[in-house]
């Protein structure tokens, strides 16, 4: 295993900035407060840090308000661990309860939250799920006499879309390990080997060099291409002329990269190596494309450009990149009609993909944070020129 | 890599029944249909398996009418890939769209489903969270005149709950990997290794050994036991006299295990050993207590029985088993007042604990199968004596 890697964990110097960069942005947004639900809102505001919220049977809450500290309403199984956080208010309930699984708790938190607004944030906008049943969460405004449950989404990726110097590090050291995990694949994966026995060897390779998990890698292959990047492994057997095509989000801290690599399987054909070169220079074009104020739709027209020149028929995707952090995809999407502004501190996908003849796709990606000059690299370039399984 | 392992994936039959079971469930509960947004319940109704739902961006929906067959209405991206299953009827828009991700579509499919009831259920009640936002969620009722949106959750649980031999298949291949991984412990772990690098260890021996993926795999360690179970690894080393501890739900063709075990580092001392004897006897309790027409509640008396008469000081996880299955835990849950009917079929942890001294925990867990005569393990039994690591 490897012990030069950074640390775990954040000082709660790193809590106290988010926090209060988070009152800003509420004060904004009008709100009260903000309560979340997800492991990953969870976990940015407090640090609790747990793989617990893989059971699905306790809901967990954290309450951030407009003014002064948080406070959590937990299962009495997370008190313990809840203490060792910078979160000193924890309150706690026998969970599971069927009867009332802490919404009591909840709508007495946040009944005591001082009124400014009268209006209270919860996780119900885009790209986020609640991790509580509705059916407790309609509950909610018949306890809250006064006070409006409102969209807090957008509040909320407000301040996560914007990476702390200390996140970006944790995400360059998963796409560090994720680029040395795919470096080894020409020695660790050979012709014969199904997608799944070769996912199976990044795996392996990925761990042994320290990373925390890996809850996405999903491998493809097909005769120049392939015709899906959705589902895989399968049992697929690679073969000669076949383009491996290997995604991954690893997480280091907690923290995602999200990037896929392409590999030749014995030989290459020149129309795969040309749809390749044409791939490998829309992203080169998107990464240049990458300063303060120009919008994801740019970065979308200058890739979509490239992309179409070199003759795509297609891309399914609907974006051509995202933010990435906790989650695997996070907003902004780089797509038409989406105007977001590119800020210093997003860290990004910069994703083309074409469908260059019918079921054959390449899609490249790299992850990149904005600084002022432009684009600094989180992952090791992929290399012009593909490399060879054997 | 392990080419013994059983195939991936279902013949076409296994969801003809699964949603003809669940069509009879549905009229007992007087709906409609049911509409599914979250990975599993969509699995396990159309056979779509993927990684692609660790991308929070895009809702998927598959809904199941009263009679008939189902109804997909997914991202563009999904189309190829859904069209594999045994799912004819997809529907499908460029997603992300923000201003409308599938909601009139979802709203259009739901209205043209014969109405009877006039009733539909929706993942909103207990151990569910809707996998959508639910601000879009709330835009339903005014797209679906004259159709009442209900809790579907009991119904699509009162389906999952029962295990088909396939499903028992999957999990039972998911234990038997667990448990070889656990077997090695004591030569791939040694004093002196973090918690963190025991867990990876035994990660790259479960990956090696043909596991699909790890979602869950807590280790802690602590002398003669563990504070908590909910967090960790950490990067504290093994030390003489210390209990290691590691939890893991892993999963063979999506369905996990969920079971731990424990180890003593160099030493064991008395107290420690008696704990250990006492939380195993009451495992063996708990199996022996299994059989069809008991109940939840009954398991849980017989286990926190033998835990009291050991001197428990406590337990803080509000329940002493659950089910499993797609998902690390499910319904039901063996507590106080929960008074399910155990079942043929049924798969569940039997999983005691106590504190047996302030700080001190020990925590044991099996997985079995309820069968006619009683309980059927699908992991090996934790070897009575605890296993040392050197």
């Amino acid at each position: 295993m490897n012990r030069s890697l950074p640390p775990h964990g954040f000082p709660n110097s790193e809590f106290e900035t988010r926090l209060s960069l988070f009152q800003r942005i509420m004060r904004e947004h009008r709100l009260d407060g903000v309560f979340v639900t997800t492991p990953q809102n969870f976990r940015y505001f407090t640090g609790f840090a747990s793989q617990f919220w893989e059971s699905p049977t306790r809901p967990w809450f954290a309450i951030l308000p407009l003014e002064g500290a948080p406070i959590t309403v937990i299962p009495a199984i997370g008190v313990d661990v809840m203490a060792t956080t910078w979160v000193k208010d924890i309150r706690s309930w026998p969970a599971p309860v069927p009867e009332d699984d802490g919404v009591s708790l909840l709508a007495e938190a946040l009944r005591s939250l001082p009124r400014r607004f009268g209006r209270i944030g919860a996780e119900i906008g885009r790209e986020m799920s609640l991790r509580m049943p509705v059916s407790d969460y309609l509950k909610l405004p018949a306890l809250l006499p006064g006070i409006e449950l409102v969209d807090g989404s957008p509040a909320i990726w407000d301040a996560r879309m914007i990476k702390t110097d200390a996140e970006v590090e944790r995400i360059r050291t998963a796409c560090q390990i994720a680029c040395d995990s795919y470096d080894a694949v020409p020695e660790i994966v050979t012709r014969g080997m199904t997608e799944r026995e070769a996912v199976q060897a990044v795996r392996v390779e990925a761990t042994k060099r320290g990373i925390d998990a890996i809850p996405f890698m999903p491998g493809v292959s097909g005769p120049g291409g392939v015709s899906q990047i959705v589902a895989g492994p399968a049992d697929r057997i690679l073969a000669t002329g076949d383009i491996l095509f290997i995604d991954t989000g690893m997480t280091y801290d907690g923290y995602f990269c999200d990037f896929d690599r392409n590999f030749a399987v014995g030989t290459l054909d020149a129309a795969c190596a040309k749809a390749h070169e044409a791939v490998w220079q829309a992203t080169e074009a998107g990464i240049a494309a990458v300063r303060p104020g120009v919008t994801t739709e740019d970065l979308w027209r200058v890739m979509s450009a490239a992309l179409e020149a070199a003759g795509a028929l297609g891309n399914s995707a609907g974006r051509l990149g995202h933010g990435l952090g906790l989650q695997l995809t996070e907003p902004p999407s780089h797509r038409e009609g989406d105007r977001t502004a590119i800020r210093e501190g997003m860290v990004l996908t910069i994703e083309p993909g074409m469908e260059y003849a019918p079921g054959k796709t390449i899609v490249h990606e790299e992850n990149i944070v904005v600084r002022a000059g432009g684009a600094e690299l989180l992952t090791r370039r992929a290399p012009r020129e593909l490399p060879i399984i054997r």
